[in-house]
């Protein structure tokens, strides 16, 4: 039988049993409308609370600063743009980003831009960190907002957040970070780091898709994204996704115990290394992104001669889902911005495979990679014009 | 046992099995990202584009023009700011809607008052239909966009659509409706009835919570509200919602299946009709909302020396869900803004109970309905001093 080898969790995962079996009772039994005022209402609604709470619990804040969210894209569209607006209003119209951030934010600094606010892509390393220094340097008194990824989505490396987060307290400049990817493989507390927004996403933690999460610090003025009711405080309009809010309380909690996040570390880091070793055994092969403070979980090496999307499918032929770049930009023919970012040319960035391991990856798993990718390499070299000039150093 | 009546399904529905179990295989075994290119991501967006499908043939349009959102307030405040950003770069800063809207609608129009825009909320009739000759005077040539509910979601009026849609198309102004309670009762054509834009909602057609839908006629130019990945043909970011995209295509099927709308009808409006004239035997009481073009399954009456909190707390104790004005306003103290628009008083309009029967409902649900009711507005107008005082006409 042919083995089926799921390494890309990166862009979603499988919603495990646990959240699933809490989420169940709330489609047929408890479906009452959270904002009803009879008990099948109240039950809904406490069970939101209790979520709030893990999910508070699970990044060191309180309840109360936790907003449900339609997932992360909804989560960093809402912090950027409600802070733009309201400080706009006090003259201060600079927004401080980076290059390789998710399209969620870089998107949506783009279309600030249009509306006349100023914005500093700051750049990364060739190891795919930031510098604080460039941050802290960027900062002036017309800056509303700083919005650093926790992790990056592509190459996996943990930018230097409580660092960060210190420089904006310092220079009084609000900090949102896009956690989605850091969530369950790093232990976050946003008090001691001091980040003021913070954005995650159920999908990515064995939650389901289309529920997240924003925090949002008590203090800051929070406009809305969604107009409407008055869920979420009047916040955020429309009637709660209660199974899913459920299952997100469920998910965080899992994903943030430190005894899981220590145990996901011990686990993968070894595996990841086992293939990361074993695939630069290849010729014309490169890691992209550092070593040190990298997800556990992540892998994304670069092939010369190699175009992404062939690999992707000769992989998928032998039954292991991966990906090139995000799976939020797929049908996007351009290479990755990360990989670009990282100094890397055109093609190269284009023939670039990411392999991501969740908590549930065997070594058996681990082996059929081993196996297969470089299986897959070879063969599509073997196949290429633009790998044998290559080899011929054209 | 106590029977168990739940008839607030103009605030929420339950999840049908039907629905329920096209969504399961999604949480744990075809849950790739739509957006991936290996076969698990494949199937997924096949899936998506199945829905889309079902959700054009439900309405009456084509399957591009249908975009996925995370509830009707979401497609709410996407339609109208859209509309009301592009064309504002043309000089047209006119909005026209009315004083009934969700608030889903009113909020946003708010909203964007402050930001400059001007908006004239039209006036409804003492029965609750807007009148299109209404609309049509109000139509300058600087009016961007009207948008009026199809059907109301506190009294179940259904407005006259068709008429608002040829004076829109006349007038060459977008027409945006909000058919969240519509739909499932009534045959919806946007093509046939002018509709340029329409917002619909997954959880009051017994899909779940958390997806929505919004169709937007194709050449009409869509502004993200949610920048970021590709998704959505890059018009609403964020990593599709599989099992509820697939759960509502399935359920928009359902609902607007023509012969399960006259069904549903004719079960429904006997039974709806016979608890308004049992409810209306009670002294000071009266229907809100005409009994023409009414949802069939709407049952508003207002008691005179009632609070609608203490009936509904009262109802619930003898097990039937019921709502006072609608869900998404509850824990606000001000009366409906529905019923204040009919011209109630605003000791009347607190004296509300709105019943909302699905396609579920028995004889026996009724029966105990019209039993239960009057019991209790028996029971609290004999505590109320208020009901003293109208009794003795003072």
């Amino acid at each position: 039988m042919k083995k089926f080898v799921y390494a890309d969790n990166a862009a979603t995962t499988k919603v495990s049993e646990k959240v699933l079996s809490s989420m169940l009772p709330f489609y047929t039994e408890g479906f009452g409308n959270a904002s009803s005022i009879y008990a099948l209402g109240r039950s809904a609604q406490a069970s939101i609370e209790k979520a709030r709470e893990q999910v508070a619990n699970g990044i060191g804040c309180e309840a109360k600063e936790v907003y449900f969210t339609s997932g992360g894209s909804e989560s960093d569209n809402w912090a950027v743009k409600s802070v733009a607006k309201n400080l706009a209003k006090r003259g201060k119209n600079h927004i401080i980003t980076t290059v390789f951030e998710h399209h969620a934010i870089l998107h949506t600094c783009q279309a600030l831009e249009k509306e006349g606010f100023e914005v500093t892509y700051i750049p990364i390393d060739d190891k795919g960190y930031v510098n604080p220094c460039d941050i802290e340097n960027a900062i002036t008194d017309k800056t509303a907002l700083v919005t650093v990824m926790f992790a990056n989505n592509e190459i996996g490396t943990i930018q230097p957040i409580a660092e960060i987060g210190r420089i904006c307290r310092e220079k009084k400049v609000l900090f949102h970070t896009d956690a989605v990817q850091a969530i369950g493989n790093v232990a976050i507390n946003v008090k001691e780091m001091g980040i003021d927004m913070l954005s995650l996403s159920g999908h990515k933690i064995h939650a389901p898709k289309g529920i997240g999460a924003l925090y949002v610090r008590k203090g800051i003025i929070l406009n809305n994204l969604i107009h409407g009711g008055g869920q979420e405080k009047g916040k955020r309009a429309g009637t709660e996704n209660v199974p899913s809010i459920v299952g997100l309380g469920i998910a965080v909690e899992e994903a943030c115990n430190i005894d899981n996040i220590n145990a996901k570390a011990s686990k993968l880091t070894p595996m990841r290394d086992r293939i990361i070793s074993e695939l630069l055994k290849l010729p014309k092969t490169r890691l992209n992104g550092g070593t040190e403070n990298r997800l556990c979980g992540n892998v994304n090496i670069s092939f010369e001669g190699v175009e992404g999307e062939s690999l992707l499918l000769f992989l998928d032929n032998m039954g292991i889902c991966a990906s090139s770049g995000s799976a939020c930009t797929s049908g996007d023919l351009d290479p990755s911005h990360v990989l670009l970012a990282l100094g890397l040319k055109h093609e190269v960035a284009h023939g670039s495979l990411r392999i991501s391991l969740a908590d549930d990856a065997s070594e058996e798993d681990v082996d059929y990679i081993i196996e297969c990718v470089p299986k897959a390499i070879s063969t599509l070299r073997a196949m290429s014009p633009l790998w044998e000039r290559i080899v011929k150093g054209e």
